[in-house]
Parts: C-alpha cells; structure tokens; sequence
C-alpha cells in the first residue's frame, strides 16, 4: 500500500495527541510532521508520555510560508489561528482537514455572528465539505478541504439526523450535552483543576453555544427546511465521552416510521450502532474508538421523545473522524485504521 | 434544650446513614433506634464506618406490631414496605417523616397507575404534607405526616417553581437530571460496580420516572394549574449531587418578572441561594450541605430557558430535608443541625 | 461565650478556604479577616463559591506593617512568604498557628538544607511547638506559636507514633502514601488538570520529600532517639484524602506490646480511631472530619509490619489540626467546632 | 496468514472480555469459542456490551467431556475451577494459555499452603511455563501449558527484575501496589460499589498476598538464591492499572550498574519502556496498552531504592500478556494484536 504523507497543526493539544495516536496505528498514513510552539523541537513524548517509543520526529514550529510535502494536513489549532494558512494549503494543492471551527459554517455572515471575525477566505466555504462520513459521504470523496466537526455538535447532529429526515424537528428541540473534561483541551485551567471537576456537574456556556450554528445548518439540509436547535453543554466528571440527550415533542408519534428512518440513515454503518427503543446506551461502551451509539425513547404520556447520541470526544469528536474523512479523501479504505473496539472497563 | 426522641425505619442504607451523620450533630434530636434487617444487634458502625464512635446504640430489627417510645419516626425504608406501619404510628401519636414514596402523591390512582399498588391508608393521603419546607412551611408546622419529597423532584421543582409561580409551565418542559452514584443505595448492582459507572454518562428511566409524578402535583399547585413536565434522569461518574436542567420555551420572556419570581419566592431562604442570571451553578458547590443552588439561563435566539437546580442528593434530597421538616414539626429552629457549609473541595 | 477573633493570611488557597469553612462552624472563633492577594477586596465566595452566604468580610491584602486587631493568626501562606512577618506578629504579642512549613523545624541547619534559605528568626525555632495535639498537647497549651504540620507528615508521624514510643523504629521504614489531589493547592496546573490526574497513579518526589525531616524530627523525639524515615508520596485519583503505609520489618513481634503501645498513646483521644490488627482502614472513612483512623498488619512470614494511617489532608492534614491547636492555645474546648462526623459516601 | 483457532474458558468477566476485545484487532487468532454459565446463549455484547458488532457467535457453557477444535485455549476462569480441564486439554494435545493462578507455582507445597487444595494435576507444574515473556521467551516458545501471571505480581517482577539479576534483593523488599477497581473482576460487590470504591485508598490483603508467592519464585529464579518479597496492595480510585513502588535498601548503591542491569534486560524490549533514573512513571501513560513503564529513584541519605512499575491490570496484567504467551507458542510474530498505544488522557 502507498502510504499517505501527512502534517498535523498544532501536534501537542489533546486532538493533536489523539491524531498521533490513532496515525501510529494507521497502515496508510504516516505523519511526517507535527508543529507545537510550546515543544517546538522536542521529541512526541514530551507532550505526549504515553506515546513514547511510537515516534521519532520531533514537534516542529508552524513556518506558515512553507508548503509542507505531505499529501494531507490536519489542523488541529484553535478556531482564527490558521485560517488564511489551511486557504494558502489548498491553493497549493494540499488536501486539508481543518478540525477547527474556521470552515464549518457556509454562510460568511453566520462565521461573523458567531465567532465575531470576518472570514479571510469567504472564497471556500461554499467547497468546504462538513465532515460527518455517514452524512456526507460522497462529497468529502471529492474534496479538497473538509472542515471537521465539533464533538457536542456532531453528537448533537448523530442524535437528530433521523428524526430531522423524518421531519420531526418543526417545534422546540433542546440538546442536553454531558461531556468529559478532556473537551476543554490540554491546558490547565481553574474549571478542569482536578480538585474542581472531579465530581462535578454544571452547565458552561448555557446560552449561545457555537455549535448550535452547525449543528442547524446540517439539520436543516437534512431536514429540507430551516431547524432551531438549542445546546446546552454540561461538564460532568469524567475524562471522555460526549452523551447528547436531544429531547422534541411530537404527539402520536409513528413509532415505525422512526425506526425506519434510523435503519435508512444508518442501517449499513459500520461505525454507528443502533440500539432499539428504549434501550440504554452509555458513553462507556463507545470511549477509546470511533463507534457512535445511538437510541431514542418516547414518553408517550407527554409526548416527549428523547433521541441520544454517545461517542468519544476526541475520537469520533475530532481526531477519528478527521482520520475518517481523510481515509475517503485519500481513496483509502473508509475504516482503516479505526475498527478496534471500544475501551471497557 | 429538651431533646426530642427518634427512630430510624431503615437505618443501614445511605439514606439511614445520612440521617444518622446529620442527627449525630443535632443539638435538638437523638437517635434512640435505628433499625436494619441486616445488621440487627450490630454497632451502627458496621453498616456506617464512617460514624465508629459516634453512636452507641446498636441495630435493632423492626417490629411492626410495637410503637416506639420516640417523639418522631424517620421512615427511610423503600416504599411500600411500611406504608401500613407509618399510617399505625400516626395512629398512635407518633409524628412521621416518611422519605419513602409512599405518602406523597395525594390521589389514590396515581398512586395506583404509578407504583402499581392500592395504597392501603388511603385516609392518610389527603393529611400528609409534601415536605420541602420553603413551598409547604405551614402545612409542615401542624403536620402528623410529612411525605419527603423525592431527590430528582426536589431538583425538579426547586428549578421550577418561581417559573411555575410566574404562570411560565404551560408548553412543554423536559427536566434533564445528571445523578450521583449514591443515588441508587447501598446494594450493589451491575451499573453501579465501579468499574462500569466511573466514567459513565447514560440515561436511564429515560420515559417514565416515577418522580414525573410528584413534580407535576406540586408544580401544579404552584402555578394554579395542571402542569406536565417530563423528568429524564441521567447517571453520571460522582458520587453525590443532583443537577437539574429543565428546559422550557417562552418567547419574549419578561426577565425582570422571573427576576422578580425568584426573589419573591427564595429571597428570605437561608438554605437556597439563588444566583445572578446566566452564572454557572454546580453540584460541587452544595455537596455535603443542605443549601439548594439556583439559577436559570435564557437564549433570546430560540427563545428557550433554562432554570438550574443544583443539591447533594443525600442532604437536601433526602435526610437533610427529612430533618428540615422535622425541626419544624417539632417547634424547633428551622435550620437547627442544617447549618454547616458545603465540603468542598 | 467570649469569642476569639481571627485572621487567616492566605485565604483563597485550599487550605484557606477549608480554615474559613471550619471557622464558619466554629463557637468559640469568629474570622475577621482574611488575605488574599489574588482576591483582594472581592467577597470570599469569589474564592470558595461553596461559601457563598457564610461570610460578609471581603479579601484584604496582606500588610505586613499592620498587627490585626486579632486573638490569632493563621498564617495559610506557602512557606517563606510570611516567615519575617509570623515572628512580627509574636512580637507584639499575637498568638500564631503557622500552617507553612517555616516554623517546623527545631535546627536552623536543617531548615537551611531542607527548604534552601536561611531562617530570619532561629530565635522563635526552639520556642515554636510542632502542633500534632494528641501528642504535644502540653506544650500547645502555652504556646505563642504552633507550627501546623504538613499533610503527608502527620499521617507517617501518626502511623508510627506508638511503633517509636515501643521501640521498634531501629530498622529501615519506609512510609508510602497515597494523597488525593487537592494536596496540591488550588493553582491549576499539567499534574493535576483534571484529564492528566483523573486515573493516575504516579510517585512524585520519589527521593527527598520534604516532609521527610519533620517526621524524622518529632519520632525521634517519642523513640528518644534518632530515627531514620523515607517518605515516598503518591499521587492518585482522588481529591481529599492521605494513606499513610508505613513498612518495616521487626523479628518476632509481640503482638501485645504493640496493641499496648497504640493503647498507650491514642486510647482516650477522641479524633484517632483505632482499629483492631489487621483491620482495612480507608480515607473514605474520615473524608470530611478531623478523625485520623490507624491500624496495623503484621506478616509473620516475612517479618513485615505495616502501619496504617488514614485522614483527611485538609482537615487533619491542615486547618484542622491548625484550629484544634487554636482551642487549646485559647483555652476553649479542644474539640469545638471539630466534632462532625466524616462525610460518606 | 493462516489465522489460529482459540477458545475462551470464562468469557463473560474482565479478562474475558479483554481477550474478546484484543482478539477482536488480532490479525492470527480467531475466536471460535467462548463459555460463560450466566450468558450461556446470548450474544457476546450481552456481557460487554462495548463489543458490540464485533462478534457474531455466543457464548456456550463449558462442557469438560469435549475437547474442543481449536489451536488454543485460553482459560481465564479463577483458580481451581478448571484444574483438571487444563491438564486434560494438554493431554489431548491442545495448548493452553492458563490465566489463573493453578500452574504459576512449581512446587505442589506451595500450591498446597497458598491455595489451600491439594494440587490435582501436579505432573504440570514443572512443565508449565511462568508466562512473562521478556524473562521467560524461549520457554514459551516450546511450551504446551504457560501459566499467565497475576497482575500485582507481574508489576513487582518487572519493577524488581533487573535489582534480582543485580543481586540487590537479599535484604528486606516490599512492593507497595496500588490497583484499579477493575482487577477485582465484574462481580459487583460492596467494595467496589461505586459510592464506596471512588475517592478511596485502602489497602487489601495486608498480610500474606498469595501474589507474593509467585514473585519471590520468579525473582528468587533471577537472582540465583532464594529472595523474600512482600507484597501490600491498596485499593485507589481508577478502574485500570496498577503501580508498583518496590522499596528496599542499598547501602552506596552502584547508580551504574543498576542502570546497566536495567539496560541488559530490558533494552531491546518493545513492551518494556525504561526511564531515566528519578523519572516520574504513571500508569495514565500505559492504560489500554500492553506497555510496561519502569523507573527507580534512589535516596542517598537513607539508601531506600524504589523501583517502581506501571501496567494496566486487564492487558499486560492479564489478556495482554496472555496473547503475547500464545503468540510466541504459535510462532506469530510476537507483537501481533498488541502494538497499539496506550490510551490517554
């Protein structure tokens, strides 16, 4: 197999980390560089312990008039930082997964309302593909840049999409978001001090959340018509894992006709897993591997149906999805590199 | 001070154990008996390490056909176990605080439809008092029976009730419950082994929670009006804390009104603190103490509000209300052996 | 009762805040002050939200020029910042429990080597008492100062006190704790950001433990002669709590002496549980209290005994047993504002 | 590849569902078969619900009349359940991988006094295998019967191998574990029910761990003459891996030597990651992996030498190490099925 040459942006965070990890393991793409100011040339494991003995690069610093020579690039740097940089890549011909929020929204005047910046490359959002595999499938084969999802937005969107084709998302929908403290990133902070987090639950950011803007343009184009949907992120004491419990009003619900709706979405999908109504599912049972769970239950009393949606964070969140839509890109089997099981206990 | 005297039905569960560590610090109430199948004519301390030289009595095994020589009974067996015991102590004079569900529904066919039983002192319903002291303060004053309330109900209706005042209840309202470990007792269980819970986020009861049933009949006695609320309770990794999320929609929301709501209703409460708009709440902050955190977020955008209820499960959600109550049933200061702040961190 | 006034140096800190939730409890002291640089002028819930409505006093900054108009002082400041100023305040005739670890040490060389500077006032060393009440209550009676022990010292000091006091520390002892990780103070940092300790278990300061001096200082003095003790720290996945396992090896033990010695020592205290040999302690237990629990193990086959102590690192660790040595300097009831019980689970 | 065939006695615990899980990823194994009594008939994910979609058979209950077709079984049922089945499967010509504790032991006494039960196949004992493979490679690879080691005990053979060689542990050694709450296996009981188990540290077995047994045979073999071990276990709050901090004394250690002992043993290991001397281990950098993490500090002042180690239990302290043995005895390539990264954060 021709192994893929690949670069990763900002190497040291926990995406970064999550990348390497799951490119070590990976038959077909091989990382030739990694960039962190912070460890700039420091060897992998100074960042990352648990990974020493799996590279022998060291961190470079991110040299933004260079074109690297690599067959793809992963960002992995915050939203704003490389914006103009991941446009530079494509006009040289790079492929890019940018994992920031940078290439998500199609509409400029959305980028601006919502991250309060002007889009320095309005000129490719329109190609920009949003990178959920099972959604978006045949665009991300063609394309040059695919802007990869958030972790509470794609839970989030994973959770809804069949009741969205269903077109069941017409009246209020609230996201509830539990998420892992490894969502807040690698640096040390007063809310994620262990002492402050461990046995915590709170919300953050409880009006406004950004990824309510792509979690509504993905609905929408599912759904045919124009979606509103509220998220509502919640840190709880655990290190991984996202568990979106999306719950909508929906009187005389047809029962078959969701399950219908499930098994055409995800029927074939190898890494979603459809549970049957009512059924628990757990973020335990997804933690360490790329699969999603997902289920849904209607309280018919209130005619309240709560669909959910499990997955790791950094993996289907970030690092594994971005793996997965660079596998499609690259021409590479579409799981390769991502079929082991979950981590449990 | 004259000490009045108490007994513990159920002494040797978590609920026990917490009655027995806030009671051990009580100026005003002594344990005279604590009951336990388990433990009979055992030290308190083999059911409750923690407390080793705080008590001297030993287990005792309920007897049901004796009326205990104490001036109030703690009933914390589950429901249905003494629900004929507790009507037979009122009948004898004996003031009860009944943590069970037994007594807090007042209509014989919910109880009925929810707990799938006749209630056999169907008499006794009308009289008992749903007890969370800041809505039920008089009705707690004169009581013989005091129902206390439900963990995920308090959290429920203490979010609630200066929106259910306010006359806010009227569409639809979900309350999104994250819940320690405690919360499930003493026994251990397959999803509460700690290799399968740490980390964990999952729902369960996801249609149907029996405290759905407590919550409407109080909030509807709030807000004058029949209320539905669904309760979608969540098991998360900590051991204590109860956080509830309930989620409504009200377009155009008068904020100075809710403002005003919550003040009216809260304001004198030593034991619920009641925080600016949008501030971030947290479980961590109430563990170990009787205070009740709340605040509420609202998204102009979607038009969605959300009210945070934040509690320790074990103090506020069980025994601490329990001797709330009967510090008020007994004539004494309200807050006597409440007082002690949050253990954090 | 007269009630003393206190100010707390270093008030935003764990430790800080843990003296102001004891305080906030306490009869008999009354906080009228507290410092924090960070804080300066803000509410003390800006620092500990959890004591939000206990306190009606806003941070001051430290002025060192200025004696409090105070009984006593708790200087919660890191070792070497209020050195100078902790001797100032005994000069004009304040009392002080010194938290840091300044005044811990009797010999000046030995300060000089273990913490890296001189000591300003060596005059105050021989005077300062090392605070452990149950084993220097005398001497605490009278004092003008009292150096509150570290954490992890009081536990290997309580570990092996009646080991030393019988004679049996001649040999290599080696004391391996475990500590939660609010040991580390409220300062986030990469060791205890919530993803990297979360599931850790790791040594640190694996050679020269800092402690190690003072726990060498106070059981030579009780075996009366010099003793020699390792300390080798751990940190794992918990936020309160220290275990001391202190190991050595002795030939034919007499199991009687041993229990005679604990007997001797701790028998009638009220805050140190002893447990039969071969008892399973757990800082679960104690979490939450002033308790220190001890046990012992002794393998016949191999010699080994093993010492156990379990506390809490904030309270007995810390404020505490600072506050304990505070009722005796000030000559109210040793146990006030310290009696609660653990907090479990 | 010609992939083997393997069973599994005792599919349905921890270990079991490790193998299930690193099997799962094997490219030269294959399981055909896995018993469990209480799944007997359902699906492999009623029992580890994270596996679910990777396997399609089910469980069967084990039948010992029947020999099974496969290449190799693995037998993780517990110590004395399946002795004889063992010793009957070796007889019919069927390798065996036996992850209890029943062939670890050479001597019949020894089995005797530990495990209380007279050893009812004794003619394997000098046969079987001790199954680390980096001390026992070439034994393996011959072998028909490899006794898997224990957990606990593999950490405190690979912390103290290199000192054995060195000839450093004739005086007094204690390894001082500290284990996640998985080790004690899927059975839920009080211990590690999640309210009791999380934010604990206890010790366990404080006397006479039947590990101790096989380290000091596995040792006393390395170092040439007959070596004492104790073992100490303590229960922390993490669900995987376990730390082992071995403490001993040396007089004027040889810094070099230890380090060239280090280095001859481990150097060209794949598995084994050596650090600098005074590195701080974690088992955070191994969890998920088959990796083993070993370092040592030495304290001049009181020559106490900790060698310490770091493995998750579930993989190299059980399935892990388990494949590893079956590699080699198959003739694969010894890393197959277990090259992945540890997991972290």
């Amino acid at each position: 197999m021709t192994v893929a040459r690949a670069a990763i942006l900002g190497g040291s965070g926990y995406t970064g980390g999550e990348l390497l990890r799951l490119l070590a393991m990976h038959p077909g793409i091989e990382v030739v560089e990694a960039t962190s100011r912070e460890y700039k040339g420091k060897p992998i494991y100074y960042a990352h312990p648990h990974l020493r003995g799996f590279y022998s690069i060291r961190f470079t610093s991110l040299d933004t008039s260079r074109i690297p020579d690599v067959d793809i690039v992963f960002n992995a740097l915050p939203h704003g930082v490389a914006v103009e940089y991941t446009g530079h890549l494509i006009d040289h011909g790079i492929r890019v997964v940018d994992l920031s929020a940078d290439y998500r929204l199609k509409d400029p005047e959305a980028y601006r309302s919502w991250y309060g910046m002007d889009h320095p490359r309005e000129d490719l959002l329109e190609e920009s593909v949003y990178g959920i595999p099972e959604l978006r499938r045949e665009e991300i084969r063609g394309a040059r840049l695919v802007a990869s999802p958030g972790c509470n937005a794609t839970a989030a969107i994973l959770s809804l999409a069949p009741l969205a084709v269903a077109g069941l998302l017409s009246g209020p929908v609230v996201v509830d978001i539990k998420a892992g403290s490894s969502e807040g990133g690698a640096k040390p902070k007063r809310g994620s001090h262990h002492p402050e987090r461990e046995g915590a639950a709170r919300p953050y950011s409880p009006a406004g959340h950004r990824h309510e803007a792509e979690a509504e343009q993905e609905l929408s184009r599912l759904a045919g018509t124009s979606v509103r949907v509220s998220l509502v992120p919640h840190a709880v004491s655990m290190v991984r894992g996202v568990l979106a419990s999306s719950h909508l009003w929906v009187e005389d619900l047809d029962l078959q006709e969701v399950s219908r709706s499930y098994a055409a979405l995800y029927g074939g999908e190898r890494f979603i897993r459809v549970y049957p109504r009512g059924s628990i599912i757990d973020v335990k049972n997804v933690v360490g591997s790329h699969m999603v769970d997902v289920s849904y239950s209607y309280d018919e009393r209130t005619g309240r149906l709560t669909a959910f949606a499990a997955l790791d964070n950094l993996v289907r969140g970030a690092a594994g999805q971005a793996v997965h839509a660079a596998n499609i890109m690259l021409g590479l089997a579409e799981d390769l590199g991502l079929g082991y099981p979950p981590l449990k206990p």
